[in-house]
């Protein structure tokens, strides 16, 4: 593994991208994101049911979290152990070889995976996320459009709980990624 | 799965968290990003080998994809076979729960695992990810600092390569998560 | 990882259970198991479609592999991109800790993944298994009794194909364990 | 789901496999096989740390579980964190398209994992696995010889711990299989 020496290497990307749009501005694009700030909004959450939590993301009353905006995705359907996210990935999205990073999917995939235990949850319980597999089986490009990710609950246990999603073209309802999780659960305090 | 009347419903997450912005300003945060046309980079990627490919985007001279201006990561440590990526997670990657969205840790080690598999790839020879295996062992949070992203190939086939990486904190060495990935290999054209 | 001097230390399993079977006689079980040449088997099934040599397999005409004798699970339902697999499974398959090993599970979901995919093939056309994702939800054990492990193909792409599979008790219809497969489609040759 | 009726349909493999050796005699092969009761030897184990249980088991002392005898597999290497399993696969453990089946190399590999985490164990505390995620890149035959598998625990964390393992040939060294495993981490009773 790296050092310290790799550490002070390091630039972040966002000042080389700027460099760059300076130097080569006909083939710079930009995005101005804006966001709420997150820790006041997951405090609000803890008292609420996840279910309950949950729709009032949807709803618009509690903020969007800001990797949200940053993604461009959202929760559209709600219900016990069930979710439904929407999102429309964009050139924004691109990786190296020139189409939508698989960081896209797997980051809507873990969104719904994720979304879809909490609405088990009641208050005073949390969860977190022990691992993510993803299955990539067509490309997502600037042309796919919207793509919806259902997930559903498989398994809701004392301990663990495991949910499977599958992201697909809204336009086509074509496969385009499949993901499942497994999640601790916490508590409540005995 | 959702039909025409749940993409119908769909707003995507932008304009929503800007509205929010207005109405609760002393909250706000935000970013503006700036990238290049990531078709054209891709195009230029064709005429090099992998590893070569590669060292031109960890150099700057060809611009970073979209993707990892948005999530602020870039390849610092390139060779045959092993890549380390750098990044900086940060507030704008945090999820509905308080701490960095799990999407953030998937994105930088399925980059970290495609590129150290890209290294791999004469010219002429395309590859594209099957599949991500994540797992999450430690929270992190916008106090986590700069973090490592280190893969290396373990298996290099004619159809397939496999790959394996550990995502630690640069500060302190701990494991923060680790991702598997199955590529298939195409081409070149016989 | 471990040198010649590892493998010299390395004796098989079985002797040293036979030797304990000597010395606790009154705590012994044993099992013999009977199957045929599987390379003769795997030889006729070249001639026939996926789906065909499935059904040869099911019906009898084509003798069980010998790992469904050993671990005693067989096909009982067939049709393009979806199985059925039933098992029994035993005390013969219990692990170090009092319940049947995760290894059951593994297997007899990589047989239903298998040969969903397999169902799918023309003749002429091979397939290998790439991966297996298993979660294992709740335990197995020798009062479990008769166990389905239902397989159907989520993506049949050219190069490439994926499967889900959920593993239940027969009785109670529960949830025991879900697997998913990523699957290289190769051939026929052009 | 298949219903009841599948489950009438559902006759055990090994008679079906008796049937035909009695019909294609030139063609049988059998093996008896021999195991001591599992259940007493795993209440055995609840007296010791998870290393000594290993070490116990190793050494012969507590009789190998009937899974290691079927599959032929023993660990020949414990060390707090790591262990290495031999094994020896067979004929017996042959897939229907002619190598040895998956199923094999996901119980060596679910096998080292879970061990490898068991040695982390103090008295008292138990764990079990969650999952199992297996990579296949070379195939098995009768042909291949011994295999090691070793396997390492990346992550011991309160509640979960996760592990890598890596299946070899012992006599090239070459990659057969890659596994990792998350495993849940109950007790000791506060």
């Amino acid at each position: 593994m790296s050092g310290p020496g790799a550490v002070q290497e390091f630039e972040t990307a966002r000042p080389l991208a700027e460099d760059l749009a300076r130097s080569i501005p006909e083939a710079s694009r930009s995005l101005t994101l804006t966001w709420q700030d997150p820790v006041a909004s997951a405090a609000r959450g803890m008292e609420l049911s996840g279910l309950d939590y949950m729709r009032a993301v949807t709803s618009g009353e509690i903020p969007p979290p800001p990797i949200a905006v940053l993604l461009d995705m959202a929760p559209i359907e709600i219900e016990e152990g069930r979710v439904v996210f929407g999102g429309k990935p964009g050139e924004e999205h691109y990786n190296p070889i020139g189409v939508v990073h698989g960081g896209y999917a797997a980051t809507i995939l873990d969104s719904a995976l994720g979304c879809s235990v909490q609405t088990t949850l009641e208050k005073g319980t949390a969860y977190t996320s022990l691992g993510l597999e993803v299955k990539y089986v067509r490309p997502i490009t600037r042309d796919t459009g919207y793509v919806l990710c259902e997930s559903k609950v498989t398994f809701r246990g004392r301990r663990q709980a495991t949910a499977e999603a599958h992201l697909k073209s809204a336009g086509t309802g074509k496969l385009l990624a499949s993901g499942t999780t497994t999640c601790l659960i916490m508590g409540p305090p005995a």
